[in-house]
Parts: structure tokens; sequence; C-alpha cells
């Protein structure tokens, strides 16, 4: 579908359901809610239907839940391709041996197949953005295109001998010249600059994309503070990481760090005193024994987190509804506290939270001007077997901590549905999985 | 559908598939494999269609992953209808204000409208077996025997003033007396002894109820060390709980301690040279803060330890496969040893390790002579994406981490189809919805 026929096809639409949730920063559970949507895919009305304008647009009445698309703020999408493989080895043998041989062997059309099942995976979840890092980003590019998803994209700038970091950066650069930050029908595509990490780069690459990435006013994502063990040599020149960041200037600009499990208290001032956002990252850093983050810390200073699935061969799969769950028990066992983290907390940070990480403010709630991403949960399963009509506080409960992404039927992006019934409209699902099959095969040979 | 007409309806049967995981001890991968069940509802073969008997039995050819049905070893499943109450209010504000007061109103008819849709809930992901401890066990055998699933039930034994603990423990050895340890086609029903916890119970209740499983060689499921601030009393007067449980000739019989989340080198190792189960629930400690049990140490000291979800208001879903995940994350958390629990190792404590843990041979793994208890998951799903024709730790990976419960289609409980492409074969799930919803409601009011 050509961009032309898809703004063709897009008009002032209304939706109704029983339950919408604006993941407003209160958390507000509407009860018979509307849902407004003009032609251009932007929000005009969300709240009780009650107060909702007069209007002439078709209505669709929804029979379960509407929220708001979940943002992924962490992804390696593409790994789907590499999905389990390697077991559950150590972790340098498992890169040694499995992961970096086999990405040796991705080529573009591999880095395709693998995202359009990536995309098509976190859709069939509700999660409409994700912030990615990979190989081959034109052709990440084109498989979102392709699924209709959104994504802020970053090809990995990478410090190894032989490898051309320089070129890395201006091929960023030279990509938002030609087509400008943000493009595609709805604004789909955002480009980023994507160092992997202080101890994979010299400092003058990280001072070369901080200058680049403001010249621009791109987003910058990278790793930081993952393992205990890595950034030694930076930590023993700079003191910490986040310091090492501030003396290259990408302090001072749109900077998403993702992972941040181990941070000083002068860390986490640090990224509030900056505006860093950091994408929460616990099924990984837990399936990698890397520790868990100071989630609690970091809320406490207002630090705008949300969360990351990482990786599929990290992981395993691209569920975020998994991470709510864990942010919240991961955050109550290590303060020992079971308020630590309530529901519709980690809700927000799936969704709102994500957004403010990566400097967004046109995403991850419905409310008036941002784009209309927005899920629909089917509320006929087994955690909603009680009924809707229970006090919000349950009601959220359920949601989250048992429905999950078990129920997500229908997603919109920009206004265009882009799941059906659990089911891609644009994208045959047989010959994607057939494609990703392929290339996976080739690269595990 | 009546036992006589059960037993007329079975027949020897075959059923193959490309991939079957018996769930030996080695969490061997059978590649083109075949079970076959007996007419009795027992396996008679389990293994390569190259090695298979000769046999006239039907053959069903199911196209995905054949497994023994999952064993979960701690549950209060009726409490599907509280699922949610008070949202995550801290735990006694919790209990006294929501889930007591709620408690109180249940009436029989309730109970056994919660235990079918728990029932119909586990069996929906897999789960043939379930310890419960819960009130008006008579009605959870009822519901147990309506939707097909096996059970190990036991009444609550509480000592709280005005409640005679006595007479609690003489219905179950009277229940046990009149109808035998199993009963119910297939020997689904077995009946034990549930004494709440040492904190809930005097001495000499702990001891009459010691007395009265060993003469009836009947199983103990007992709450132990769940929170750190629990059993003070008990800790006082004889050093730790597990040491009051010898006291009292607990540790003598057949012995399944949920939780023991806070457990000294010493306990452990009375476990151990008991034979001690311990149903390990990592959800529930997890979303309640209770702490991390030690599972490495407790598997070092060869424990027998099964999973288990805990009821459905305090973790939220009877989803085992949840389980398997959080045993393997907070085991490398909390060793920081990214080898500490491997999906292999996870999945035998969902299946062979639970049926240990309950001291049952006869269910958890596919081994003739073992019921029929067996779980087909589709695997055209995201997690499979890449193909069955992979290494077996990666098929092994794909499954634990990515699929969970989301595609099991089919499940039998000896030999007896009770789920059907999702949906139970015995049990209307729109009328038994309405039931919960309806006790729900009238609880909540
Ligand atoms: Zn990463
Ligand atoms: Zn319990």
């Amino acid at each position: 579908m050509g961009v032309a026929q898809w703004f063709d096809g897009l008009m002032s639409s209304r939706y109704t359901a029983p339950v919408v949730l604006p993941c407003d920063p209160a958390c507000t559970v509407v009860r018979d809610g509307v849902l407004d949507v003009d032609d251009s895919g932007r929000i005009t009305y969300c709240g009780p239907a009650a107060q909702a304008p007069a209007t002439s647009a078709p209505v669709t009445a929804l029979t379960g839940i509407l929220l708001p698309g979940l943002v992924n703020t962490h992804a390696h999408s593409p790994m789907t391709l590499l999905r389990g493989m390697g077991g559950d080895l150590p972790l340098l043998r498992w890169l040694n041996e499995i992961i970096w041989p086999a990405e040796a062997k991705l080529r573009a059309e591999d880095v395709r197949a693998g995202m359009v099942l990536g995309s098509l995976e976190m859709l069939s979840h509700g999660v409409t953005t994700s912030a990615e890092m990979y190989f081959h980003p034109e052709e990440m590019a084109d498989a979102v295109l392709a699924t209709g998803a959104r994504a802020v994209l970053g090809g990995p700038i990478i410090g190894l001998p032989g490898i051309d970091w320089h070129a890395m950066v201006r091929s960023t650069e030279r990509w938002i010249d030609t087509d400008g930050l943000r493009f595609g029908p709805g604004e789909r595509i955002e480009l980023s600059f994507a160092p992997h990490s202080a101890y994979m780069l010299p400092t003058e690459a990280l001072r070369l994309t901080a200058e680049a990435a403001a010249a621009r006013g791109a987003l910058v994502q990278i790793h930081v503070a993952e393992a205990a063990d890595e950034d030694q040599e930076q930590r023993a020149e700079y003191g910490s990481v986040p310091r090492l960041l501030g003396e290259v200037g990408l302090l001072d600009g749109r900077l998403l760090a993702a992972h941040a499990v181990h941070l000083s208290d002068e860390d986490i001032q640090l990224f509030a005193r900056h505006g860093v956002g950091v994408a929460h990252c616990p099924g990984s850093n837990g399936k990698l024994a890397s520790g868990i983050a100071r989630l609690a810390d970091l809320r406490a200073a207002a630090v705008a987190v949300g969360l990351g699935t990482d990786g599929p061969a990290s992981n395993d799969d691209l569920d975020l509804w998994e991470e709510i769950q864990l942010a919240a028990l991961l955050a109550r066992l290590s303060t020992k506290d079971s308020t630590a983290l309530d529901a519709p907390s980690a809700l927000l940070m799936a969704t709102r939270g994500g957004a403010e990480a990566l400097g967004r403010d046109d995403i991850g709630a419905l409310e008036p001007g941002r784009w209309a991403d927005f899920v629909h949960i089917e509320t006929d399963g087994f955690a909603f077997a009680t009924g809707l009509d229970v006090p919000d506080p349950q009601l959220l409960s359920n949601l989250v901590w048992a429905a999950g992404s078990r129920r997500v039927r229908d997603v919109w992006v920009a206004g265009e549905q882009v799941l059906a019934d659990g089911e891609s409209p644009r994208v045959d699902r047989e010959k994607a999985y057939a494609a990703a099959s392929e290339s996976a095969a080739r690269i595990r040979a």
C-alpha cells in the first residue's frame, strides 16, 4: 500500500468502549469511553461519552478495553532470527560461538525478514512503537513501514578493529539530512544515532556522535552499565560511564540509556539533571544475570523510565507485558516492599513513560494532539471472568497481572488499523514466517 | 458425563508428533515421536516412531510438541473469584480489609464456581494437576471431576479462636476413610491434609495431623517460611519451622512445604534428609515481596522442588509457564550466574519435579506405567517461526522462554481429551464464567 493511498483511506472516526485508559499521569479509568481520531490520524478527544463532542464520523463500538499502544524503549528486533540459538550457554561463549558468527552471515534481506517478524510479533502484543538498534537500519525502516508499526531506528556505531566508526556516524547524518528526522505516513519512522556503548567505542566517536545528533535534534540510544564487569577502563578513567557521557557532550542532547543497571547515586542525579531517559529491561537483565536496576531510586529522582524487551535472542520474546510484570516484581523484591510499584504505575511505564524516555510527547497516551496509536483488548478471557464492573484498582490489576498480552485483538497506528482480530491486514503472516525461517536456516548452517 | 460412560469411551490410542518431550531426567527431545496409551488411560510407550511397537490402535497425528501436563504444586484456585480485589494494597491491609471479609461470604457453591474457573484456566495453560488448599474441598473435588483435571486436595486446618481444628483434622480423616486416598476416573482426586502453617496452629494440631496422615499414607501440605517476619514465636521456641515440623512428626511422613523462602542451611539439610518436597512460588513471592527462595541450594541438596502459582488473588493467574521463567530469572539474579537454571531444568521442575515434590511417580513424565496426562502445543506461533528443525537446546529455549502457555491447544488427562483446540469438551465456558461472575459480584458487594 503506497503512502498516497494510505492517506486517501483515512477519515475521521469515533471508537467507543466500556473501558478506556488514556494513560494520563493518574492512570484514570474512563467508563463508557470515547476516542475520536481525525483524518490525519491524530486524537481529537478521549474521555467519557457523556462529554464527547457531537460528530458525524462513523462509530466503531468495541467491547473491551482501549489503551495506548505500548512503547518498547529498547530492542534489536531482527534478532528474532536468532531466537533461542545456543540455548542457555554462558554469556561469553554464547556471544563468541553462536551470536557473532551468526550475525556475520546476516544479509540485508535477512534483517528485513527478521524485522518484519519482530514487528508483527510486537503488534500482536499491542506494542506499537519500538526503539531499535541494529545493522541495516534502512531494511528495518522498510519492514516497519510494511507492517505499519512505529519505530525509532539507529544503525549501531561500533569501534572494533577494522570498523570505520566515523563512516557509521556519517551514514546516519546523511540519512537524516536526506529524509528528515521523521518520515513516513503518520511520521512512523524516527531516525536516531546508536553508538553501541562506551566500552565499544573510543571517546572521540562518542564526541562526534554527540555533535552530529545535537546539530539535528536527534535522539542518541546507547547501552549503559548493563553488566557489573563492563566499562572497567571507562570507570577507571572517568569515575563512571554517565560522567564520561557528560564529558563527551552526550548528556546535553536527547539521550536514551539502555539497561542502566549499575548506577551510583551520583549517576542517577546526573541522569535526572540532564533529562536522560532510561530503558529498563528487567527480563534481559534477569536472563543474563546482569542485575536489578535501581528502579525505585530512578523514579524517586524523577528520571523518565520506560520498559524494554532487549533483543529476542536474549529475553526471548517481544512481549512488553512481561516486562511490566517483571518490573513490578523485581522492584518489590529489591526493596522488600510489596507496594514499590503498583499495577497502574507499571502500566504507565510501558506507555506514557516509554514515550517520555524517548523524548516524545506525540505517542504513549490517548490525548488530543497525540497520534492515535491504540490497542483493543478483548475482555472475554479468564483474567476478566469476574466482569468489568469491578472497582478501578481491581480492573487495572486484572489487566496488568492476569491478562497481559493474551487478549490483544486489534491495534491502530496513526489511526490506521494494523492488527485486526489478531491478524495483520497488511502483511501475509505465512509468507513472513517462510522468509524468516529461510533466513534463520541459512545463518544457522 | 458419568464415570461408567467415561470408562466405556476410552480405548487404546496412539499419538504422533514431530517433537515429543517425555521429561525424563535428561530432558531428551524425541524427534518423530510416538505416545501409546492403553484403555485404562496409562502410557504403554513413549519414544521414537522407529522403535514403537506395532499397534492396531487408531492414530492421531499431531503437528506440534507433546509434553507431560504441568504440575502446579501450590494453589488456592477458587480465589479466581477474588482476582485483583484490592489492587495492590499493602499485604496486611489487603488481607484485613479485602480478602478475609470476602472469604467470609463464600458459600459452597461459590467455591465450586471459582474452582471450575480455575481448573479450566489451568487446563488452558497445559496444567493438568494442581495441589489445592482451600475451604469446601468436597466442592473442589466436584469441580475438578467436572472439568476432568487432576488435583491433590486439602481443606485448610486453621487454629483461630472459635475454630475447631480438631474437627477439621477429623473431617479429612473421615473423607479418606470413606472414599479412599485416591478416587475418581483415572484416580483424578487425591486427598491430603492441609494444616495452614506453623504460625496459624498450635503444635498439638500439627502433631495430630502428622499422626492422622501417617496412618493413611497421606500427603501433608503446609505453608513454610513464606515471609521473613512470620513464625517468630515458633522460631524462638524451636530454632526454625522445619525443626518444629520434625518435632511434631511431620517430617517422617509425606510432606509438601509451600514457599520455603527463608530457610537456613540446616533447614535445607533437614528437608533433604527427610524427603520433603518444596513448592517454589517465585511469582507470588515477588508480588508480595516475600523474598527469593534458595533454589540453587535446594537443588544442590537434592530436595525435590516443584513450581506453584499460589492463589490467583496474589499472583494473579494460574499460568505455571510464568513460574518456569521466573524461577530461572530469579535463580540467575540471586546467584549472579546466567547458567544457574537453564530452560530444560526449569521445564523439568514444572513436570517431573512437581510430581516428585508431591510424592507421585504416576504423573509428570511420559513414561510407561504413568497416567497419560499430556499437552499438545501448536508450533505455528512467533516462538517457533524459525522452525522446529533447530538444535535441541534452541527448541527447548523457544518453548520455555518464548512460547510459554500461548499455543497450548489440546490437553489429555488419563488418556481422555479435556481440552480440544483450546476449549473444554466437558464444561460450557460461558456458563462457567456466568456462575463465577455472579459469585464474585455477591462476595464483592
Ligand atoms: Zn541491547
Ligand atoms: Zn498459599
